[in-house]
């Protein structure tokens, strides 16, 4: 008989996405037997984030109130757009430090083509925040694979009154990758876009 | 800039077992993504197994004090031990319904060989509590593999006045396995102990 606080614990971990019931058994026991503090720790913590409100602008999560601190930055050039898919994608170009436009959070996108009615929403809401004339650019930041390919063209069609102009980023041999490995696509795009 | 309360979630996660920290920074975002209430259920399940203690017996976690629901069972054997190494190996010989004796927790065993001051404190409390005469038998419950194998055989010698036997449980081909796909060792350990 599992005590019934580690079954409950292992059920809502296991429906976190990437953990298994067998693995969210195994740190729903981990987490019973951490020292009691670093357990309450682990409780706040995921307390805290539930505190989180979504940006109004970009639909990423924000500490404080409306508006996330990206969008709340006036220095942000307001007429360019990355959509980007997830959170961690924002944070990826954010690194960077070469982008200076907004953003839009779509949402993990659909392997069958169709957008649901929260991307459909996001969707409304940027075209109906684009400056008159339409943004200069909207970048779809989405991964360079068959299911990002064919969302980017639905994304494309649906932007396409929206935007001057609609791009993705480029494609070629990543930084410290060997030429020898890469593949023809990845070659015949780095030809291209060679610099 | 990701949120601070994102970040040490994401660092408490991370220190995880099994748990990397892009996997760990991937589910900060997503509990926070939660309905408010999903992630407050979360954090109170954290809280509520730091409330659990260890039996002082057989060093489970234990919902009701002192002792965990099996060692205040005075229907089970007390003169018969299985040594497991984790909660999970003990619910899963649970789950049989065939073993009615006691159980001690010895934590993960070492890949050296070299038990820690942990271990010992267990196995020392071990033979303090045994019976007069030592134990009727003690079963290393401990997976069949290359450190399993030698685990045992350290804790056969560390046990060897406590008990008058020391058993592991028996190897052979698993229910719902293909002879053909057997390997040698298992195949012959089968063959040792048909019935």
């Amino acid at each position: 008989m599992t005590p019934e606080s580690i079954k409950q614990l292992a059920k809502l971990l296991s429906q976190l996405p990437s953990l298994g019931p067998r693995q969210a058994t195994r740190l729903a026991f981990h987490i019973a037997s951490l020292p009691k503090e670093d357990a309450v720790a682990l409780s706040e913590a995921a307390r805290a984030v539930a505190r989180l409100t979504t940006c109004t602008n970009c639909f990423s999560l924000s500490e404080s109130g409306d508006l996330c601190y990206i969008c709340s930055d006036k220095r942000r050039d307001q007429t360019m757009v990355a959509v980007v898919e997830k959170e961690t994608d924002m944070m990826t170009l954010e690194k960077t430090r070469k982008y200076t436009g907004r953003y839009l959070i779509i949402g993990d996108l659909p392997k069958d083509g169709i957008l649901t009615a929260g991307h459909r929403k996001r969707l409304q809401y940027l075209k109906k925040s684009a400056p008159a004339g339409g943004f200069s650019e909207i970048i779809l930041a989405l991964s360079p694979t068959t299911y990002g390919d064919l969302n980017a063209s639905i994304l494309a069609q649906e932007l396409r009154t929206t935007a001057q102009k609609i791009t993705r980023l480029g494609r070629g041999i990543p930084t410290g990758g060997e030429i020898e490995f890469a593949d023809e696509d990845t070659l015949e795009n780095a030809l291209k876009n060679r610099n």
